[in-house]
């Protein structure tokens, strides 16, 4: 009996311990929240993620540990694997969770990335800014996820309110997360490869999912993406260069933005991935089935697709259930979430045979939960 | 939140909480043992189907109730349903409980069945042995399952050994569970409908399901089954009288026999069944998924068929699950269970586009697990 450990208990731990069960694993979840929702279906250890004593315990009853929220700290991913195997390794963890080693790094191995500096002061961010010269986002370098503890500098006027609102962010020696500067990609796609490789460094990756996000926000993804093949080998290399790179063992994705026929990398998730939810009923293998096959050295599923599918998500709160349930390619995920405005609470999968009847089932859903504007670009997608 | 409580916490119970846990819903199971292996992703309640405080408590707790076990006593179905909604209805259960009644029902509704009798004296036994005349079965009216409670009767020569056996039960009025003798039927084939009718009377069924079993249990299950259309829908026209005669809501399984061309009845399963396992990777929709929508009233799901799917059980203790795992078609259901002669412990499903794509993994999958004979039968209906 082998006892999976997942660090976070979210709706990706959830999704985990549901595709794990019938590999006949058990798991224990550990989050801060007694009310984690991973916790309605696996063992929940309640602690926080840097309590020796907590994670002690954590570690005395696991077999082997893994992520659903990469920001644990990295010291106490470290301590972890002194104790159990942990996967993906905490290097990978570690790299991932800072936008400006991560940057630093797809550019050492050839990645494209657009412009970019760490910025340490107001004056180092002003100078960047003209360096740079046009849009820019200030980010965090750390902590950050959809979309939050970042800042959109139009022009330089808008500097002052962005120092306001990070400035305190920016000494990333002590307590803070640190900053960087981006600039602004006028992207005409955005795209994710999301990939697994083995403890042996078997290497694969599903076909590639188109994304759109709303406020910084994941809404909406498709898969496959309708791409040129060469440009879609590319981003797979890319994928697998940076899995080699890290020693990276589980599912991760590579976000990526697409302008003018150009890869520009955005940054990567080590962990199962929001635009990998599809994959649940439009894969042979699920991202979460596959992650867990990763971490425990079993073999690798495959990947292909089954038809064509769309991923919905749910922020705040859910629409109609039925609406999504009625339709044939239909499948509903709640995940035992309270509402709450900016939440992801769940998501629908539409999947479908053909491209042509995902579109007529997405009109019938959009038109249904009054969401056109949610589903309406990845109807031209579909086109 | 809706909690569905279910009786019985085996496999069953634990592939329905496992694909519930998607549409948001919580689950309760209740079990005679502290170690149901559905326990493991749901939270258990331990206690006798007959102790009334223990079933109060039960009720207590959930909003609707279902069966993993078809075997709980009629009257705690039915004092069960006097607190809360119960699916399917308790007249349903205790009817599919008792092969003297199921098959007195079938022959009411047209169903063909073989020749059968109840039986409550040796002196009865011996009379309806000469008159059904050929080879039969002695069968427990209640309570039997995988093939238990039941011997064969080659000749008159076997009835002495029979009543051995079985003559105990004989007495249907008493603490005994009365005996049944059927015509042994020389089938050439075994399939199963499994089928959903949903709380406004919706019905649908997967498409047919070829069965094998070897020493009276489960072994493999084929879908969609090679069969003549004309035949197809007469078979589920026959679980279609059957679920509106019995006002049966949720999923059950009808099982035939096929002998030169013509039906004939053997039972049905009042619950999810083993036939129907395939269905989680093979179909759009589950049966454990369409049992919960019907039972919660939702819409059903869309039962066709992925491709084509074969089932193999694994009895006892599980093969090598690397086997599995490493054929691009393999899916692991580990139920999580301690290995113990006879039980049934787990099943691999093999799904893949084509019949001779299937064929050509379950020649792997059978030759690497050296379970040929498992697989030989499913390869030659493939062929
Ligand atoms: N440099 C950029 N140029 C253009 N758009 C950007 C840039 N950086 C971020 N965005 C937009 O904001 C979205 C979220 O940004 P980013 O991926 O950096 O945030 P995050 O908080 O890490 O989000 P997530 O949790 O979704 O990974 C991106 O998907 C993209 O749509
Ligand atoms: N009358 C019959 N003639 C020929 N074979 C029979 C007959 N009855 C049962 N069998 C064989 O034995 C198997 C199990 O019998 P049956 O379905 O009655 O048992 P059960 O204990 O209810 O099994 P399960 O739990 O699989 O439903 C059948 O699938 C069939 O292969």
């Amino acid at each position: 009996m082998t006892t999976v450990g997942i660090l976070g208990g979210g709706q990706l731990a959830r999704m985990l311990a549901l595709s794990g069960a019938p590999l006949g694993l058990r798991f224990l979840v550990m989050d801060t929240e007694a009310d984690a929702c991973a916790g309605q279906f696996a063992p929940l250890l309640v602690g926080d993620y840097r309590d020796e004593a907590a994670l002690a315990e954590f570690a005395s009853r696991v077999d082997v540990a893994t992520f659903d929220f990469e920001n644990v700290p990295a010291e106490s991913a470290e301590w972890l694997a002194t104790r159990v195997p942990v996967f993906p390794n905490p290097r990978a963890l570690s790299v991932a969770q800072d936008r400006l080693v991560e940057k630093n790094l797809f550019r050492s191995l050839g990645i494209p990335v657009g412009e970019y500096a760490a910025v340490s002061t107001r004056a180092g961010l002003e100078a960047e800014v003209a360096r740079i010269g046009g849009p820019c986002i200030l980010k965090t370098r750390r902590l950050g996820y959809d979309g939050k503890g970042q800042f959109r500098i139009k022009s330089a006027g808008d500097i002052e309110a962005a120092w306001q609102a990070l400035g305190a962010q920016a000494d990333a020696q002590a307590e803070a997360v640190g900053l960087i500067v981006e600039a602004f990609i006028p992207f005409q796609r955005e795209l994710s490869v999301v990939a697994v490789r083995g403890r042996d460094g078997e290497f694969r990756t599903w076909p590639l999912t188109e994304n759109w996000h709303v406020d910084g926000v994941l809404s909406a993804s498709l898969a496959p993406a309708t791409i040129d093949d060469g440009l879609a080998q590319l981003a797979y290399g890319y994928a697998n260069q940076l899995a080699e790179a890290l020693d990276y063992v589980g599912v991760f994705a590579l976000e990526l933005f697409c302008k003018d026929g150009q890869w520009l990398a955005n940054e990567m998730a080590p962990r199962v991935h929001n635009s990998g939810h599809w994959t649940i009923e439009g894969a042979e293998t699920s991202q979460f089935e596959n992650h867990l096959r990763a971490v425990l050295g079993l073999p690798l599923g495959d990947t292909r697709m089954l038809g064509h599918a769309c991923m919905l998500n749910w922020i705040g709160e859910l629409p109609d259930r039925n609406t999504v349930l009625a339709e044939p390619a239909g499948h509903w995920h709640d995940y035992g979430k309270l509402p709450r405005g900016g939440r992801k609470v769940g998501h629908a999968t539409l999947r479908d045979d053909s491209a042509g009847e995902l579109s007529a089932a997405l009109e019938r859903v959009g038109g249904g939960l009054q969401r056109m504007p949610q589903v309406d670009p990845v109807l031209k997608a579909l086109q």
